[in-house]
């Protein structure tokens, strides 16, 4: 198909298309002339895919950008591209107090310790969780061994409930994608649950 | 104290603690003449708390001055101002076929049914779910009851781990800064530990 109809069937203008292509995370379409491409299915499905999760998931263009290229890669090392896409990023560390930045360290990495997770000591994720300990601290909240490990038991649960969510028969998308997708979508599902949880919860208090 | 105290003690310059007061999110100081104001520690505090909203809490200024408005006032709604903060936000319902998201409507209110959560059928946490649900079946992906109910458990035990951080003698955070806090940042904890124990258990397979 040309690019008009590649923006029809995917409701992505055309202009936004070609900022895509530029960008790189739509892979260019067959040259058939000097100014004109084809493409295929698996386009219509990688715009979707590029929407949701900018719309749904909530990721920046670059942030996509790097999560496709570790996709488009023959053996993806999902865990580790799907780190990068934590908050706080590595740009906004909260200033602190080196002493409550080490205390919150070594909590985290006894955690990570206790639940047995063979993780990265690169892994952004790790110091994210670091930065949210000395932030929670900064306004007032300690996350003592007790909560940290309530959260951790969540977050396994809830990456067991990625896991659950059921392919549907789709020859565009391999596991990696699923895995990929699943986890930023689980981000947000779980999110929006908590705040439902927690409103549901409170009243019945 | 006056303003270049309030900056130097906070490390918030003051041009950016003027636009703070100017968009509602610090309230004003006690007025000593008509170009000068004194400040208290409770404003030290308050941009500690808006700083880490923005920074660790990824919220924009817009969403942290409607949840301070709501924390402002003397009995406020904390789960219904922080539903306001889910993603996607209202502007961004990815386009889908009416009857998938019939269907997601439908399996969530179901979900919620299940867990006996009273929620406000307005809660926007309840469109977003919806939202998540029909993005997920876009990429190829379905959330089925197993699965949800994996998400719902994970969010309920979240949410208790946000009610076990222990709060630190503070005399400018009431329960209900706590309760929103702890919300936001566990936001970022949960997601954070989300990577770290899918790294740790992809691995371990």
């Amino acid at each position: 198909m040309r690019i008009a109809e590649l923006s029809s069937r995917s409701g992505v203008p055309v202009p936004t298309i070609k900022y895509y292509l530029r960008e790189g995370l739509l892979p260019s379409g067959e040259v058939t002339s000097p100014n004109q491409a084809r493409y295929a299915d698996s386009h219509v499905f990688r715009l979707r895919l590029v929407r949701v999760l900018l719309d749904a998931g909530g990721l920046s263009i670059a942030e996509i950008g790097r999560l496709l290229a570790e996709l488009d890669r023959p053996d993806p090392d999902v865990p580790a591209a799907l780190s990068e896409t934590v908050r706080p990023g590595p740009s906004a560390p909260p200033p602190a107090d080196p002493r409550i930045r080490a205390a919150a360290a070594t909590t985290v990495g006894e955690l990570i310790g206790r639940r047995g997770w063979d993780v990265d000591p690169e892994n952004p994720a790790w110091r994210a969780a670091t930065d949210l300990v000395v932030a929670l601290r900064q306004v007032g909240l300690d996350a003592d061994v007790d909560a940290l490990d309530a959260y951790a038991r969540a977050a396994e649960g809830s990456v067991e409930a990625d896991r659950r969510l059921a392919p549907i028969a789709n020859r565009h998308a391999g596991s990696a994608c699923h895995h990929a997708v699943a986890a930023i979508l689980g981000d947000g599902l779980l999110a929006a649950l908590r705040r439902l949880a927690d409103q549901g919860r409170t009243r019945a208090c």
